[in-house]
Parts: structure tokens; sequence; C-alpha cells
């Protein structure tokens, strides 16, 4: 009997039983697929997991439909990172959406998803996506005033991500959004990862005028306990807007009017406080 | 180095580094203390890990306050189990309390709490507070019409506490709440749990007119997302109310005012169509 651990901090763990897929190194890191009973398949990149089958609709419906839905009226967006492809799925929901860009350091990722993993990674060769192969900071470089929402999908702040949740990062995602842009991150979990979660939305907040931190569940991360920081240089993101009527038409499993309404208010008191702090 | 892990189920398990503390066993389970460095000290009955120095709040803190605050004017209060003493701390914080039961089956969890716990425990003894040692299901045989709140703050139904998770012991409850009276009960996780989760809503279903089911985080439990059931013949328990304001003037580090009125709505779709199947 095989049982993975994901070392979470150095004296907590999350512990799943295993049977092994693939493991392999690609350039960038070490790629570990597996299946477990609770979670189905499972996507580990350098011992962090990134993805379940049973679990990524929480991840990727709350990463996505809140900043496509705030937009008023979203037709190119880019993701970063995302090399599974579930952020990819949930944008071609809205029906707005004319181009989806993904930019993904790591083909391996994509190669592993698109053939292990179906139901989240289906929609990468849509029409509507073109897949770029390069580093997300350097792609920056070449897209000014282009993006109506930009998703930061990006692994954990050490190795190859590391750069992406610095404000001078944060600055050209802000230079490649349109006037009325709006970027949405994964800022990692508020417990366990409380250095990181505080970090990332400090500097996110050095690059621009507007920002709002909300929470959801995800189980196979750590605390379960996942936030999400969306900002924006000229809409004010904390303001209320009826964007939660657009996802009446929109099918999921986990986001719906009400917790688009309440996104983020409703977020336990002590993270507010640490937001606060920041 | 030892290491602690609570197998959530048979293919997961949380994992923590260990410093043991106490190791015993009282006539009805196994009693674990141990401290960790991102979770403090932790509680441990029969294997499943009950309470935490670092997230015992998010659990206490969404368990009570939520119905008392729904009550309108809460004086006696019954808890079942919680005999770390989480609960009644979190009672005491409201003015209008003036009588706290709490039965607990295993005097030996309160004393291992007393000691070892003093944050958790500290209001045990206050003269509100009376601490019966028995069966829950046996003590409510002799409570009729007499509590204004009841909380069930119990372990898994496995074991000494399967009892308080059937119908026929709900009916108890309601019998021995007054007219107006709310019981809240923690419900297990609605993932790794689900079958837990939803039996013990089907069961409180059939004994009460109106429930309502709310989720919230606490990291050291299965998934890190708890479920929590509120219920009354006579209160229409998804009715927005004005408990709300009550929670303006009691200091807590995880429920707000938003987090409240938002409590029944802002619930995963997922979770929402599980409780709609019951």
């Amino acid at each position: 009997m095989i049982w993975f651990t994901e070392y979470q901090t150095e004296n907590v763990g999350l512990t799943l039983k295993v049977r092994q897929l693939k493991n392999v190194h690609s350039k960038y890191q070490n790629i570990y697929l597996f299946e477990n009973q609770d979670f189905g398949k499972v996507l580990v990149l350098d011992g962090a997991i990134q993805t379940t089958e049973k679990d990524e609709f929480m991840y990727h419906e709350m990463l996505v439909h809140p900043a496509l839905v705030k937009h008023k009226n979203p037709e190119k967006v880019l993701v970063i990172g995302g090399g599974d492809g579930g952020s990819v799925r949930e944008i071609l929901k809205h029906p707005s959406i004319k181009q989806v860009d993904l930019c993904e350091i790591d083909e391996e990722v994509i190669l592993i998803s698109e053939k292990n993993l179906p139901n989240i990674s289906g929609k990468l060769r849509d029409d509507k996506v073109k897949i770029y192969i390069e580093d997300g900071n350097e792609f920056l470089n070449e897209r000014k005033n282009y993006y109506d929402v930009i998703i930061m999908d990006s692994s954990d702040p050490i190795g190859p991500a590391e750069v992406l949740f610095k404000s001078s990062f944060y600055d050209k995602v802000k230079e490649a959004l349109k006037e009325d842009g709006i970027m949405v991150a994964q800022t990692e979990s508020p417990f366990l990862q409380e250095k990181f979660f505080k970090n990332a939305v400090k500097e996110i907040k050095k690059s621009f005028k507007y920002f709002g931190v909300y929470t959801g569940f995800v189980p196979s991360y750590p605390a379960g306990m996942w936030s999400y920081t969306m900002a924006s240089d000229n809409i004010n993101i904390l303001e209320d807007d009826e964007g939660y009527k657009k996802l009446k038409n929109i099918k999921t499993k986990y986001i719906n009017e009400d917790i688009y309404k309440s996104l983020f208010k409703a977020v336990p008191q002590f993270i507010k406080d640490m937001i606060e702090e920041q």
C-alpha cells in the first residue's frame, strides 16, 4: 500500500492512499499523477497538490467566475499558469468570451493533463483558446492594454512561480489590462500559509488602486481554506454590482448568486483583520 | 520524530508532528493529547481530532453564535457533549444568558481539558454553568419544555455519540426545548463524510418543522469544511432577522455580521443540492 503525503508545513501533512499513474521530471519540476479513492486523479507539482478530480471545481469556479461577472463585458482573457485547463473550461462558459490566452511555462503539465484529466483539460483545444508555452513574466512584456481579465492560476510562490507574486510583476499585469480591466489571483491559504497569503495581498495592494479578498473551500489544499484576491485600477472591486445575475445562466457546482453577493463580506473576521494589516 | 495521523477516511489522512502530552483510556474512549507547532495543543478522542488550540474558535463560534442570536432572548442553554468547554465559553459571551447546562458523558474529557486547555475550558466553572456527567440521551428524558437553545456539540456518529444523530433523539431535543426554542448541531463534513452529513440532515428534518444548514472552515476537521444544522418547530430558521446586530457587542475572531447575514445563503451549490435531496 502506497501513500503520498504533501507536507503543507514542516509540521502538517495531507496523506492520500495512492494508485500510481505517472511520475516524471519536466524541465521545470517534478510532475506526479496518482489516483485516490476520495479525490479521484490527483496532479502534484514538486510535492504540492495542484488539482484533484473531485474538488477542482471548487477552486476553478471561485478563481474564474467572480472576476468574469464583475467585468461588464469580458471578451479577451489571459490565464497565467493553469496548465491543467480547469480555468479555461470555466472561462468558456461565459458567452461574451472571444479569446482566451493561456500562458503556461511547462508544456508537460498541459500534455499530462490532456492525456489523463480530460474533464479538466477538455476545452484547451477550443477554437477560442491559444496556448503559449512561455514564462508569464516575459509574456507580459509584449502585451499592453490588451486584456479584459487576467487570471493568475499559479502554483505556490516557491520555485518557478515565485516571481508571479511580486509587485513588479503585478505592475506588468496592470499594464497588460485594458483601462477597465480586472485581475484575480489565487493567493494561498490564510491558515498554514499565513506568510504567503499576507505577502501576496501586500504586493497586489502596492500595484492596484482597488482590491478585495475572498475565500472558499478547497479540501485538497492546505487547511481546506483558500484565498483569492481581485484587483483593478478603475473598477471599485468592493462595490456591490449586479454580476450575480450573469451567474444564473452559467452551470456551476460551487459558486451561486448568494455566494457572489456576499463574496467580499462573508469572510472570517481573522482574515479580514489580516487584510487590514497589510 | 513522532507523527499522529487521523485517517479521516480509509484513503485520506491528516498527519501532524507530535510532542506527546497524554494518552489515556477513559471508561468510554481513548483520549490523546499532543502539541503541534501549527495547531497548538490537540485533543483527540478515539483517533479523531476534536479540538485544537489554533482553530477551535472557528468551530465553537460557528456552532454557538448563530443560534444564540437567532433566538430573541436566550436565557437557558444546554450543551450536549462539548466537554472541552469551548461552546460554554462562547455561550457566556451573550449577556442574556442565565443558565448553561453541560451534559458530557465522559468526565475525563472535562478534567483533561481543564488541566491542559485553559483557554478553551476556562469558563466551565463559571457560576452560571452546571455540569452533568451523563448520557445525553438519558439526560433529556428528565427535561421537558425547559431550554431556549440546545447545542449538539458531539463527536462523530460512531461509538458513544451514534445515538445523538437519530431522529428519535432529536424528538427528545425538541421536547426539551421551549416552544420558541432552537436547536443547533454540528453535522459533520459534506466532503469526505458525505454519508454522515446527509444522514444527520435527514434525521433532523424528520423531527423539526424548520431547519437550515450552514458551513464554515475548520482546518483540523475532515476536508477543512464543516457543516452545522439549526432547527426549530416554531422559528422559521431561514427567514432573515436582525440577529446580526447582537454580534456587534460580542468579541469574535471568526463570525461577523456579514457572515451571519448570508449564513444559510452563501453555501456552496453542491451542498445546497445535497440538502434538497434529503
